[in-house]
């Protein structure tokens, strides 16, 4: 079955509801429902068209679905998921997700590592090498108080500086090679990887655990043939690196890489353990795009993530204006997707204000109403906001802190 | 004299001094440099190049520079200058641009205006309407706490809420009215701006104060002749509208446009009282390529806020790895530019690496390496950071909070 997009939006338990609600609005602040939540729990909940704008809105019965068929995926195919906690930032989905299946998170930087480093997340592979000496002590320090934490590393002087640190530490440190699959990050595979494995494997204060392999650019090749091709062909050099250093004696427990967009591929790949997937939890417009087995459209999950905007200029023709910009939204393409509307644009090209163009709408959009966008991109639009809220059935049920926002270093 | 962007860069203040640090670097984290800056001041400073990154860094030189130019420009041009906080979103650099000439602060967001409104901060202008009507009873609050907030109007409906409010409160309220300059925010310049402006007038318990009309769209069309073009005719229709108003009695004392793009542009527009500039006290690349009277490079202002980032990979011929994707940078276009450098490039377009490619290099950089960049487009990079660091002759003097980071509601 090939569904347009559309189709899919409407059948996907987004876009079935009304969009907006007539009359006046509470408007409740972020500190307001902050107050509401000191446990995170909202009751009795508030309706999401009742937030402030624009409010970042994630529907917890899509999240839950979506968690369900990625592990029942990893199940079916036989393999882990170790998500990536860059796409959510949010200790309260780093929990669920462990406490789901999952078998650790990863982070991207130090400071998220850190950030997100709380009880009932035991295990954290940090998928970013770490290089100034401050960073490398932290990583060290953090290892000590967080046996579960994993370091990347790709280079000869790092593993080096990085054993000197754990020393220093009085721990042994485990680490992964990150094995090239591009020039962006890695060593690479062949000669390169296993040299450096086998030198992090003598290293007296590192103990080598396996690889990590992750090509980014593979997740979002559209159609699924193209993609599986290329997320093999490219994952193939790591996979025999790995298959010569489990033959020379060498730990190979970890081998992980991969993400959404290849999540049902890697299986294929010899020795490979665990997806690092992200995105899954939310979907965004760049994922939907990508499409899957059945077509065009990516419907293996459910857009979960929203941002809520409300209308602040109509009295133009064939246009309107929405307090959503690239603030709130982030420059990504392809643009968000208007939930329930199937003739209507939307841009967020300028900081403070998103454009609403009619092609063939539905209605048009009055002075204070409200619209909800799925997210182009959910990773950096998820790190603009202090907390999503959790929604059920349109209301809010809790109000999760994005933990790790910010955390760029 | 015209220039070329380089040798801008070169003369400029900045790019003439060590682009990196050899040897190890401390790497001090926020949290650091915050606990060693309890009043936002660093004594001894640290160097610029020691700081964990991606950082977020401000020539306080060039800054001051900068305002200097703006603030002679204004008493030449015979208007005053009303800076949008919405580039920098700081109290500090809000009082300071009091303290030194400007007649008030313009905010974008209600959240924006709350955060903002400190001592030494009397007078804001709120730039866009509010519409929800908790957030019209917030910014009838703030006004009644903040007697030097002044808020704009674009719709009869939404100014007679505005009244109820402000009587609800026990005040009035000081409002503009917002003249489109296209179709994004604002009422129709003649007719109905001039019905709205009235109306406001006549309401119990508004008082209007005059007009803005902000044309995003000039600021950046390249060429000063053009852009002048555009402003002063764009402008136009509300300068005749003002017009209108002011023979009918009506006070406009306030009308407000404009910004770094058309600083020295709007003395012309007949009525016209002070100009909302922003990124002039940053610049970013996107301000450097419009260009101004002497030349394609506009060398009005001088680059003051750059992200020093970090060499993760070297492993690859011709390219590299750093620390700073767009989750510090932005996908903004053009991509930031790297100080001292003529033959490197680099792109922040994933979200957590930036890649610099070897064109003709004056060096190959090297594992942990630092490359400072000029940022794209300033106002959405603030925004992702939680403070600036404040840098003279390459050191750390201040932290400054980026007070109102995140408030896009």
């Amino acid at each position: 079955m090939r569904l347009s997009r559309r189709h899919f939006l409407h059948t996907a338990g987004i876009g079935t509801a009304s969009v907006w609600v007539p009359g006046p609005m509470k408007g409740y602040t972020a500190d307001e429902m902050r107050a509401m939540a000191p446990d995170g729990r909202v009751e009795p909940g508030v309706s999401k068209w009742e937030l402030d704008t624009p409010a970042l809105c994630l529907d917890l019965d899509n999240l839950d679905e979506n968690i369900r068929r990625m592990q029942a995926a990893m199940t079916r195919l036989g393999i882990k998921s170790r998500p990536h906690a860059k796409t959510h930032k949010s200790a309260d989905l780093a929990r669920l997700q462990i406490a789901t299946g999952s078998i650790g998170i990863c982070a991207a930087k130090l400071s998220e590592a850190e950030a997100l480093a709380v009880p009932g997340v035991d295990d954290i592979l940090m998928t970013t090498i770490n290089v100034s000496p401050a960073k490398i002590r932290r990583a060290m320090a953090l290892r000590k108080r967080w046996p579960g934490f994993i370091q990347a590393v790709d280079a000869e002087s790092n593993a080096r500086d990085l054993s000197d640190a754990a020393r220093e530490a009085g721990i042994v440190a485990d680490v992964v090679v990150d094995v090239a699959a591009g020039t962006r990050t890695g060593i690479p595979a062949g000669e390169p990887a296993i040299a450096l494995a086998k030198l992090v494997d003598q290293l007296p204060s590192l103990r080598f655990r396996g690889l990590l392999c992750y090509d980014g650019g593979a997740q979002h090749v559209k159609g699924y043939a193209a993609r599986r091709e290329r997320a093999l062909r490219v994952m193939a050099p790591a996979a025999e690196t790995c298959q010569v250093l489990a033959r020379a004696g060498l730990d190979t427990g970890i081998f992980s890489g991969g993400g959404t967009g290849t999540y049902d591929m890697h299986h294929e790949t010899p020795g490979f353990t665990d997806v690092q997937v992200g995105s899954y939890v939310f979907m965004d417009a760049q994922y939907l795009a990508i499409g899957n087995r059945e077509g065009e459209v990516n419907t293996d999950f459910l857009p979960s993530l929203t941002v809520v905007t409300t209308v602040l200029n109509a009295h133009f023709e064939g246009v309107a204006t929405a307090d959503a910009g690239t603030k709130a939204l982030t420059l990504n393409q392809p643009d968000p997707i208007v939930v329930g509307e199937t003739g209507i644009t939307y841009q967020a090209r300028s900081d403070e204000f998103g454009t609403i163009r009619y092609d063939n709408p539905s209605r048009t959009y009055r002075l204070g109403d409200r619209l909800e966008l799925i997210v182009p991109h959910c990773d950096p639009v998820v790190n603009l906001y202090d907390q999503m809220y959790g929604i059920r059935n349109d209301r809010v049920v809790a109000v999760w802190p994005v933990t790790a926002r910010g955390r760029s270093q």
